[in-house]
Formats: structure tokens, C-alpha cells, sequence
């Protein structure tokens, strides 16, 4: 195994690094994918807001923030592979996903299913749960993507998938789940709060209807960042959603008493977004893409790879795919004690994330990392385990 | 009539002045109803949030800011009398007023009929008839809230009102409305956008039920800014909210797969809120309390009254009430070439704001705007005007 320092020396994206503040007290961080670091131009990018256009140009800013949901969620669907004017940035992943079950609805309003994963995130469980209560659907819930084929169905109307399992790490086939989904004339509604801007994805290619995500995690877009949607083109006229704001409509300061929906992904906003908020993840997003998604998922792998050879070499339980193309950013480890463990580390400064019930997650943020913060994260993991136990 | 210069030395909020930050190259801002300026402390504490909170902290700056939406919330509270656990801030408010116009629909199941004035803001109106839509309610339509004794009836579940009617200023009677709402049984939601931070407002005493309002008007928070809610505590057993993600669960880290509702106010919140957006407007608000409401509601009809004699004595149009307790903090104009009035005045310095089809509205906030500003912004306004005629 070669050593850290050799693989630093090597990585075509160790330069990255420096476009981050790293001046804490953190000897490792294995969390950045439920926290991205603060990108150095991001923290310029805000001073400059706050003191220069909300400061002084005040309301007049307006005529440039207008743009920004959808200048920054087209920034995002080349990242994501979804044409401009399918995607807008605003509220969170919650409110995102909420709005899109609807539209999803609506699209299949002939249809009284929908699917998720049992083990999805919570947010979205909960989400599933109260618009098929209000929708009238019935809620089938497969154990694994696997068993996707025992459910799908042609009551099916929507199915709700993690692109990466947020606890296990798993990648999904996102082309090949998408045309089952389609095979029974259902609607895709992914969720890739664990994989954008970390790995390719291609939403338009794989045909994918309905997705969301969050900017806080590989897009460093900061903590409460806004959320992305996308609708594919062949499904905006037809979208219609719940929370049909001033924000959703052509020109937001005709303030005209008739609704009329715009007719691109803006249709799905609602209220004034953050404009704070939408800057940085502008920022964030630019990053990833000067870097490149394909070369991130190199480092990616590689840091993958390298934590679990660490892990194995320790005697630990490692929860994540073995085959790297079936494996996100991220890396669990199973241990009875997790919680301890978790907070035994942070006390150390090495700062993983904490899943019930059993689960230490480190996550893997390849524009922020270098190998060396992997090995002593690691090296920090397996001495604090070894004394609890 | 006293001197400008007169006026800003006796006046008591003199000096909050200079605690926003006043150096662009706007002469007369008459627009603090739309975007409040930027406090300097705001600019101090954003940095640091940037830089050392998110910067440093990472993670783990969730252990303070999970408290956010229900302390900045209980602050904004007590600005509008209403007792601790029943704000939260969080969303926008095109968002927070689909949530509770659906929590009125549950809590008055078995009426259908929905009460908005004719005029209300355009996103109040385009909610109320989605909701009304997909609940069965009857929208009726009131031309002006002294139209309300002819719809209120058994039938009438929610009565949506602003306290401050965006276009022409009228305040309306907080207290004595929801009395004749309640006569009949009816749920009152207010927004507050236009008065909240301006005047006092005592929503517990008035047996409000619901009131939403917005943060980057008076309250300062800046563009974009989260919107807050109120839901009375007789109510929030029974507030069902249809965007139950997880920030709206008693400990969202736990992770369950059963959803339950926390007991206070915070069962109103759906995802991640942001964080730097909830810091500005906590120290908004802060000045705000620093201030009180009840000296700047003096200031501010010191303001409209003068701002009215003015324009009076140049032979303008004035709409706005004529009596001092009748009107919020702002005063508009009427003139059939608003709009390029409007940008005239821009182009001069002087930033009112144009609302379709023929008003320039002027805004006027109190802790922001020296009595000089008031004289600067309006003899340019006449003198706009007379050059147009």
C-alpha cells in the first residue's frame, strides 16, 4: 500500500484543498458530507454581499437576485446532466421533495401507488407518508432496490429512491432503475442529497423525471444551504404543485391577481428564496465544477478504497459495498457502542457523523481531503474503538 | 411645521441610525418596507458565523444551531405578544402560509369556506386558492376587510388578513377582527409582513389563531431572509401541517422511522433552515426590542404624518389613511406614470417602490430613516412629479 503522503503527492486535485478553510481544531474530517468545509471564495462572496449589495445597492439588488434560482440551479443541472430550466435552487430538501410527490401525483393521478425504501432517509419517509395520506395513495415499502420488481406495478405512480443509501453508502443504477421504473409507466423521483457533486450523474440521459438534493454536503454550500429540484422538460407543463407562491409565476412583480405558472423549473418556487444562502452555493458548485465530477469520483474511489483497507487491516466492521462502481463517498463502520465511539473521536478531533442505531459514517469530501487526514482519521478510529473495547 | 434637523434632535431613535450601514449612494431610502438596510452588527456577526462557526466548527455548530428556529422564534414572539414554544422561524412565507392555511382547514374540518380580501398580496391570494382547491373550500372574496360581516357565517373556516394592507397602508384592528371572526367560529390567519417590527402587535391578547409574517422588511434581516409563524398554543395539539419532514419531530437526530410531531411550534418546520439567514434576523430583531416597538410606532407616525403634510401641500395624490392610528409605516402616491416616476427617482438616489399599476410607495422605517431623508426623498419626489406633468 502505497503511503499517504506518496498518494497526496500524486492527487491531481490536492491543490483544492487550499480553496478551503482548514485553520480548526479538526485533525480529520470525516463529515464532510453532512457539512462541507467553507470554501475561501464563498467566505469573500458573502462579506461582499452583505456589506456591498444588500448593503448599499439595498432593493436594487433585486434586479440580479431575481436570476439566481434558476442561474444556479442551471449551474447545478450541468453537474447532474439536466438541461437549463429544468432545475431551480430554493427551500430544503423537505419542502423540494414534498412539491415534486405532488407533481409526481399529478402525473399519474390515474395510479394509487407509491414506493420507497425502508430504510430511506427519515425526512423522506415522513414525506412519503403524509402526501399519499392526502393523495389517497397506498405506500409499499421494499426492504432494498432489489426488490423493486415484487412491488412495481401498474397502480404504481411515483417511486422514491436515494441515489447512495445515506447509511450504507450503496450507488444505485440510476439508468437502469430509472427504466424499470418506466417499464410499468411509473415516474422516478431520485434523491441525491448523498451524490451530487461527487459523482457523474445523468439525469437527462438516464430519463429521469423527478430529483432533489441538498447543497450543504459535496456542494459546500454551507449549514441551511437551499435545496435543488429538477423536472425533466417533457414533464414542466404538467407540473403542477402545491405551493403556487408569487414566486412561481412569469414575472413575480406584475403582482397580477390571476396565477399563471412560469413555464420552465421556476414554476416550482414558491416564496422569496436566501439570497445568502443561493451565493454560496453558487460558489460551492463552481468548485466542483473546476474540478470536474469525473476526477472527483476518482479521488473518491481511491479514499474509499484506502478506508476500507485501513478498516479490514484493523479487524473493524466495515458497512459498504465492496465493489467500488456500487459505492458512494462514504464509508460506515458497525459498532455496538457507535455513539461512544463517535464522541470519543470528536474529543479527539477527528470528527465522523454518528447514524443510529450502531453506525460510525465517515464521509469522504474529495475536493477537501487529502489521504493523510484519511489515515489518522482512521488510524484515531481503530485506537479509540481498541480502547472501549 | 418644525425643521427636519429640528426633528432629528429630539428624536429619541436618532442614534440607531448608525447602527446600519448608511454609506451607499442612496440619498433617501423609502423602501425599509421592502428591504430593510443592513445592521452593522448583522455584517460582524455573519462574518463570524462564516468564518468561525461554519469554518471551524463544522458539524458540529448544529449542537447551537438546532435551537434556532424556536429561540430566534420565542424573540420574535415577544415583539408580537405571543408567548414562548408558538413561533418558529423558518421557510418563506408563501411556504409558512400553505402550512397554516392547511393547519386552519384541519382545525374547522367540517366548514368550506375560505375568506381573502380582494387585494391582498398576490401570493396570499394564489395560496388561498390552491389550498382552497385541494381542501373544498369556497373562496370569497371580500373588497375590503369592513366587507367582512356579509361572508361571515357558519360556514367559514379560515379568514385570511393582512394587518397592513401593502398598497394603501391601512392598519387594521387586530383585536377587534378576530373578535367578529370568532363570533362566528372562524380561525383569523394575519400576515404581519407589513407590520411586524413597526408597531406594537399583540397576537395572544387578541386571540389570533394563526399569523405569519416576514423578516427582511422592518425586521432587517435581509434579502431573502426566513419567514416566521405563529400558531396559539389551544391549537397546536391539533396544527396539522403537511410538510412533515424531519425538523418538524421532537429530536430530528434520532432518526425514527415512526413519524410524531413535536409539541410546540417547531412540529410547523420541514427541513434544514438556514443558518446564516436565522443569525440575521436574530440581530434584526434585536435592535428591534433594543429600540421598542412602542417608540418606534411613534417615530413612525411622526414620519407618515409629516410625510403626508408634505406631499398634501405639493398637491400629490396621497393614498394612505388619513387618521394617525389607521396606518401602517408607509404612505403611497398615486399617479398614473408610477412607474417611471419611480425609476426616475431611482436614477436620482431616491428609492420608493412602484406597486402596479399607479403607485409610488413610499416606506418608512423608523430605526433606519432620519427625519432629513423623509424631506430629501419627497422634495424629490414633487420634484420628479412636477417635471413629468
Amino acid at each position: 500500500m502505497p503511503t499517504a503522503h506518496e498518494l497526496d503527492a500524486a492527487d491531481p486535485l490536492a491543490a483544492f484543498r487550499d480553496r478551503f478553510v482548514t485553520d480548526g481544531d479538526v485533525v480529520a474530517y470525516l463529515d464532510g458530507n453532512s457539512l462541507g468545509r467553507l470554501p475561501v471564495a464563498t467566505r469573500e462572496r458573502l462579506a461582499d454581499f452583505v456589506q456591498r449589495e444588500w448593503g448599499r445597492d439595498l432593493i436594487r439588488g433585486w434586479e440580479r437576485w431575481v436570476d439566481l434560482p434558476s442561474q444556479v440551479g442551471d449551474e447545478i443541472g450541468r453537474l447532474v446532466g439536466s438541461a437549463p430550466g429544468q432545475v431551480v435552487v430554493a427551500d430544503s430538501t423537505s419542502v423540494c421533495l414534498f412539491k415534486l410527490l405532488h407533481v409526481g401525483a399529478g402525473l399519474r393521478a390515474d395510479r394509487d401507488e407509491v414506493v420507497v425504501e425502508e430504510h430511506a432517509f427519515p425526512t423522506d419517509r415522513y414525506l412519503v407518508d403524509a402526501v399519499a395520506a392526502t393523495r389517497g395513495w397506498t405506500v409499499r415499502v421494499v426492504p432494498h432496490v432489489s426488490d423493486l420488481p415484487d412491488v412495481l406495478g401498474e397502480r404504481t405512480a411515483v417511486v422514491v429512491l436515494s441515489q447512495v443509501d445515506y447509511r450504507t453508502g450503496e450507488l444505485h443504477d440510476l439508468g437502469a432503475t430509472t427504466r424499470s421504473v418506466h417499464a410499468v409507466g411509473a415516474i422516478t423521483l431520485w434523491d441525491l442529497c448523498h451524490s451530487v457533486g461527487v459523482l457523474p450523474i445523468d439525469l437527462d440521459g438516464a430519463g429521469a423525471d423527478l430529483a432533489v438534493g441538498c447543497t450543504y454536503k459535496y456542494l459546500n454550500g454551507g449549514p441551511g444551504a437551499p435545496a435543488f429540484l429538477h423536472v425533466a422538460g417533457q414533464h414542466l407543463a404538467d407540473a403542477e404543485q402545491p405551493v403556487r407562491g408569487w414566486w412561481s409565476t412569469p414575472d413575480l412583480f406584475a403582482m397580477t391577481d390571476a396565477y399563471r405558472p412560469a413555464q420552465d423549473a421556476r414554476r416550482m418556487l414558491s416564496g422569496t428564496p436566501p439570497v445568502a444562502g443561493m451565493l454560496a452555493v453558487q460558489e460551492g458548485v463552481r468548485l466542483v465544477a473546476e474540478a470536474g465530477v469525473e476526477a472527483i469520483r476518482a479521488k473518491s474511489v481511491a479514499l474509499t478504497t484506502r478506508a476500507i483497507d485501513l478498516l479490514d487491516s484493523a479487524g473493524l466492521e466495515v458497512v459498504a459495498p465492496r465493489e467500488a462502481a456500487r459505492r458512494g463517498s462514504q464509508v460506515s463502520v458497525r459498532h455496538p457502542r457507535a455513539r461512544e465511539v463517535t464522541a470519543a473521536l470528536v474529543a479527539r478531533g477527528v470528527v465522523p457523523d454518528f447514524r443510529p442505531p450502531d453506525l460510525v459514517r465517515i464521509g469522504l469530501s474529495p475536493l477537501t481531503m487529502s489521504f493523510d487526514e484519511l489515515d489518522t482519521g482512521i488510524a484515531l478510529l481503530v485506537e479509540v474503538v481498541r480502547a472501549l473495547d
